[in-house]
């Protein structure tokens, strides 16, 4: 046995497994209070998380309020209120619901279940990165697929799933980044092709705010396919990190084999529970974000840009040009204090992504764009 | 390619992992929401699950309170304030400190970083089941050591250590559920004796709670120690999930290779920020739970039973007897409306374990027991 000194040895006693040392110290995404502090300034608009600035239910407000007066205690580590809640609004079992911290959180535990060092998944390449960051991270390899006309291309990745034999294909409707959806009818058909022992991964972050006919026809506990929800988008409340994933109730059950049970804020629950419970609100926020993406598409116009269809409460508007433009784009806009994002790989990256939100906001933006426009002009 | 009916085949498509296949869907703890509902009746007095009654800073409340406004925003991912005021506090780098969902959720991703299949981990046979949780989920073998005079035996763990080879030894200061510690200097001669290449997790959730020779008095930054630290304990935010880990900045950083980034609820930090820098409460939490260290003894007393010394904010209760007695007297509290745990492993299963709280839960409490042990006297 080596000895140590008792002050400070040089040497550290961690060892990192060989997967854990081969991963690189990365951020998915680096967020908007650190960009602010790199600017020394903070944004006038927040654009660029597909946050909700219209906010949560003010029902869900009160109750996250009165919540407080018990954050003393753990919360609930079954959720038992929220999962019985949820169980009621899909007609489904309580069993068909696990809660987590956001889909990020779900994802996290889904793929530490499936994905080991060897194993494939399939997604498309510019989809949600932090999937891959997990799949990376339990050692899984990644296959991608371009998207088709800004969306993704679901027939591909289910072939693309044969080809790898993959474990997991992740599709996401409404898409994140582009704002497309496919109507539900066609997944539906798209699944009969999925391959024996490959799970869907149907991300709908942002279903609240797509049309009706993007829903999924299939039962909730069709095995083929696990649903992610969250309360991050139309529900308002990102911050209180409140996901649910709806499944087969023994795949559902498995997330109980590796997942955090005491990891859930108390307030969170209550919050989302009263969110969801509050079902005039939905359609009000649904209006209000109709009528920011008709806000952003009217500012593109005035610029001499378009915008692409979206079911979402993000905005792609095409820069027409090259992922150049539209990183300068976001800089420029950035230096106009305007946060906004764009999709990562071309052609896509043509677009800058732009979050609906309240008026201030919209101002802010409206004021921003052409100025920041002026500004690539300048440089160009 | 096996072709899927489109309305519901009868197989699952989710292929586990062998190690999540081989995972019960355990739960570490059973929680008091889940207790009350198998009753059907809530607790009168809620004693089992070390919070802290007495409740945060009303700072850190009014700070949650305030940051309802921006829930619909994600909490910043690098949580730079809580950290950097970490960092103020502890005289260390904010790279020496990582912020997460409690000390499970910070156990859940060093073990994920440090062990795998056939790797080993020490522990007392009978201390914190969440880390044996964590460990069993990412297929390391636990090898225990037994408790010596009700405390962990530290120069026995560290023994095993290096006659296992163990990647990662758990000593927690104070102990739960024993209630005793070992002076700081203690610790770091036993750590002249730490193998080269095991870490030293001292998770020290009751820290703040426990006499100031208990403190480790090593630079924050020494490679061998991670201590994980938490606001569910003496800073009575339970419920809203902050824990955090020191150590080498290494160590630290290598955190982000597998954090759910976008985690931290966002009132969470802000009330964690108040309470850690309202210093004057920290102070009167400590008095109010000394003061019910002792209420609790003197109602052992009362019934001819004995306490043992805490230095935390829970008190084991000696019944003198065994394990089996000790279970007979949870269920005869449980059915006197108090909430109470135990320890899992003899001799220590001789005792029960009370939580200190505010005068209301004492007086259930003090009204609870003597009813309780005349159920075990009926029943016997």
């Amino acid at each position: 046995m080596t000895k140590h000194s008792a002050t400070r040895p040089a040497g550290s006693a961690a060892r990192l497994t060989p997967l854990a040392a081969g991963l690189p110290s990365s951020v998915p995404f680096t967020g908007p209070e650190e960009l602010e502090r790199r600017r020394n300034a903070p944004f006038a608009a927040r654009l660029g998380a597909n946050e909700n600035g219209f906010g949560p239910s003010p029902r869900a407000l009160e109750a996250m309020r009165a919540s407080l007066d018990g954050i003393w205690q753990y919360g609930d580590p079954a959720s038992h209120d929220l999962r019985n809640a949820l169980a009621r609004h899909w007609s489904c079992e309580v069993d068909n619901i696990v809660v987590g911290t956001g889909i990020d959180g779900l994802l996290a535990d889904l793929v530490r279940l499936i994905i080991g060092p060897g194993d494939n998944i399939v997604t498309s390449a510019g989809a949600y990165p932090t999937f891959n960051y997990h799949v990376t991270g339990f050692g899984g390899t990644i296959h991608t697929v371009p998207y088709r006309d800004d969306s993704e291309d679901l027939p591909a990745l289910i072939a693309k799933s044969g080809e790898t034999g993959a474990k997991l294909v992740y599709f996401a409707n409404p898409d994140n980044p582009m704002g497309s959806y496919l109507p539900g009818d066609r997944i539906a058909a798209a699944l009969s092709d999925l391959p024996e022992g490959t799970l869907l991964i149907l991300d709908e972050a942002y279903a609240e705010l797509a049309p009706a006919e993007a829903a999924l026809p299939l039962p909730i506990d069709d095995p083929r396919v696990i649903r992610m929800r969250t309360f991050s988008k139309a529900y308002g409340l990102a911050g209180a990190r409140v996901g649910y994933a709806l499944g087969a109730a023994g795949l559902i059950r498995a997330f109980d084999k590796v997942r955090n049970h005491f990891g859930m804020n108390r307030t969170a629950q209550a919050g989302a529970l009263a969110a969801l419970e509050d079902t005039a609100w939905l359609p009000h926020i649904c209006d209000e974000i109709a009528a920011s993406r008709q806000r952003i598409a009217g500012m593109a116009t005035a610029n001499g840009l378009t915008t692409l269809p979206s079911a979402t409460n993000f905005v792609c508007m095409d820069l027409g040009a090259d992922g150049a433009r539209a990183r300068a784009m976001v800089a420029a806009l950035a230096e106009e204090g305007v946060f906004v994002r764009m999709p990562f790989v071309a052609p896509q990256d043509r677009c800058i992504r732009i979050s609906c939100g309240p008026e201030d906001q919209m101002a802010q933006l409206e004021a921003a764009l052409p100025r920041a426009l002026a500004r690539l002009d300048l440089s160009a």
